[in-house]
């Protein structure tokens, strides 16, 4: 082995071993771009054969770049949110850059982060995933001076990825109106901790558009608001179904909500689809295990792209653009056309 | 506002508002031990207020910390996983250490993090989350020289948090025994990319000690081994269902697992639990939403306690000692007596 006097590998060694230049092992080494991967292959090997040490504190001086992505996410334990992580992890993992997990819960999370995160200049590009940035929070992520990326969510500020969610709700309802349901209720989700996401917005306008096109009055009574998970969508349809005139389709605005509705209901004695359809929003993979139809959006995909335009970002090589992706229906067994006695 | 001269914010203006010594102000802006909550909130205040930004990796030189604690994971999308990361990251967010996240999906990701990552000494401990790591990945983290524990399964080389996986086989068979029923099946999990991790051994063998304490002997043809995951559970069930003689109750390594399997004896016109008792593991969400009665986890407990031994590591004031959490039955309505025509 080809050790330098000091006894300790240096990168001269590395790049002696590798036949390649300084210049080029370091950028190798550092996963800077513009070295080919049969090369950055041949100096990792060369560096692993050499026990070679790389100091990241001495490459980052050098190179400029940490060589780590932040991801910010509001949960880590929600589907969304892991898979769409899990998608993000994957490309920029690929693209030899580490991942730094930041959980902003609520409001005390939110504020600690933003006030913290631009003191430790230690990240190259952050993506948000699924919240929306408040002014004065932009302003102390403009102090970091790194690439932003928005993911599952749109923000008029940063390049995004995810789907339109007006088009989203739109499918689910137009499916229920196609079958012929009339009296239709909404279970609309809020999360107590990101006040004013668009999300609901959106997927609720398109539920009031779309029996408006239908010529359907909505009654107040027919809509329910409640934060997102299972049980506030079981709670909920167990208010819906002590009106006096129950629905008899219900839009759930996610898979959760609209499994936990589905407990209700068969406790109550209801048959689904038979007595009372559910539809839901994610194809979350309980809704496969459970026969629910729902609208699917690609989350991993959402995850994988929003990665692929912060990289971009870092690299300066393109003009960042973002993507909405598509949603599409997916029917299984709880839809069904109302019982002929239920029709109005 | 007192800045230096340069106009640049120095500790030592941190220090002074912060009516602290540098000492004191360095080792609170760096999150070291040994400075109240009180003392370090007045700094890091102060260091707000003049705008100070730190460079981490001076910082880092100065303290001999990253700041940063790994956690390595096979999926970051699956329940159990997000759980347990919410958990572990909560407990060292509170502690002001970020969280790399590092995901080893495979056997081609797990020999790229294995060797890289001694190549890059930048973090200050390692959660090493539910996989067992082999020989050859020790040598290679010993390299490090930095604390590790492990979450979710029991290995000899570290410290561990987890649950004992053959008490909570006993407990979800000696539940079925205690209903009545004699044919009882196992839908066993492995994962393809992790061979020889621990936790399918024990609650395989749980399920076949409690049957042969009571005196059954467990066919062959009562046994299906698959991945994890809802799907390969239906299909599991529906191997179950062909059988001469099916099981009456089914004992399933996961909630997702035995979900897939209520979903195919529904389709197959059976009613769970009046034809058939399904019984998972986990407590998962899902289990809650679908009446499923399970044995529960305090997956999210689990890795809030690893975070914690690993702090105590770090901090070196504590010998780190493993934890071995209760596990304990949640009845719910997938389970119940079997039919009286269908008892042996």
């Amino acid at each position: 082995m080809s050790h330098s006097p000091s006894g300790q590998t240096t990168l001269v060694d590395v790049a002696r071993r590798a036949g390649v230049s300084l210049a080029t092992a370091s950028r190798a080494i550092n996963d800077s771009y513009g070295v080919s991967t049969k090369t950055r292959g041949r100096v990792l090997a060369a560096a692993e054969e050499l026990a070679y040490v790389v100091s990241p504190e001495a490459s980052r001086l050098a190179g400029g770049r940490t060589g780590r992505v932040g991801l910010v996410v509001p949960h880590i334990d929600r589907w969304f949110f892991g898979t769409l992580v899990a998608g993000a992890e994957g490309v920029l993992g690929d693209a030899g850059l580490d991942v730094l997990l930041f959980r902003v819960g609520d409001a005390d999370d939110r504020r600690d982060f933003f006030h913290r995160l631009p003191a430790r200049r230690k990240i190259d590009g952050l993506i948000v995933v699924g919240f929306p940035v408040l002014e004065a929070e932009r302003e102390r992520l403009d102090l970091l001076g790194v690439s932003i990326v928005s993911a599952g969510g749109q923000q008029e500020a940063y390049p995004y990825a995810c789907v339109d969610d007006y088009e989203v709700g739109t499918i689910a309802v137009t499916h229920l109106l196609n079958l012929g349901h009339r009296r239709i209720a909404m279970i609309e989700a809020i999360d107590p901790d990101q006040p004013g996401w668009p999300t609901l917005a959106p997927r609720s306008a398109a539920y009031h558009d779309a029996l408006d096109r239908a010529g359907i009055r909505s009654g107040p009574g027919l809509v329910c608001t409640v934060p997102w998970g299972g049980e506030a969508g079981a709670d909920a349809m167990a208010q819906l179904l002590s009106r006096a005139e129950p629905p008899t389709a219900v839009y759930a605005h996610s898979d959760e909500i609209a499994v936990g509705a589905i407990r209700t209901a068969r406790r109550a004695g209801l048959d689904v689809p038979g007595d009372i359809s559910v539809v839901g929003i994610d194809d979350h993979p309980i809704a496969a295990l459970t026969d629910l139809t729902t609208v699917a959006q690609p989350v991993r995909a959402i995850g994988e792209r929003a990665a692929a335009t912060l990289l971009e970002m870092i690299d300066g090589q393109h003009l960042p653009s973002s993507t909405t992706f598509p949603a599409k229906l997916v029917v299984r067994r709880s839809t069904a056309p109302p019982a002929v006695g239920a029709r109005d």
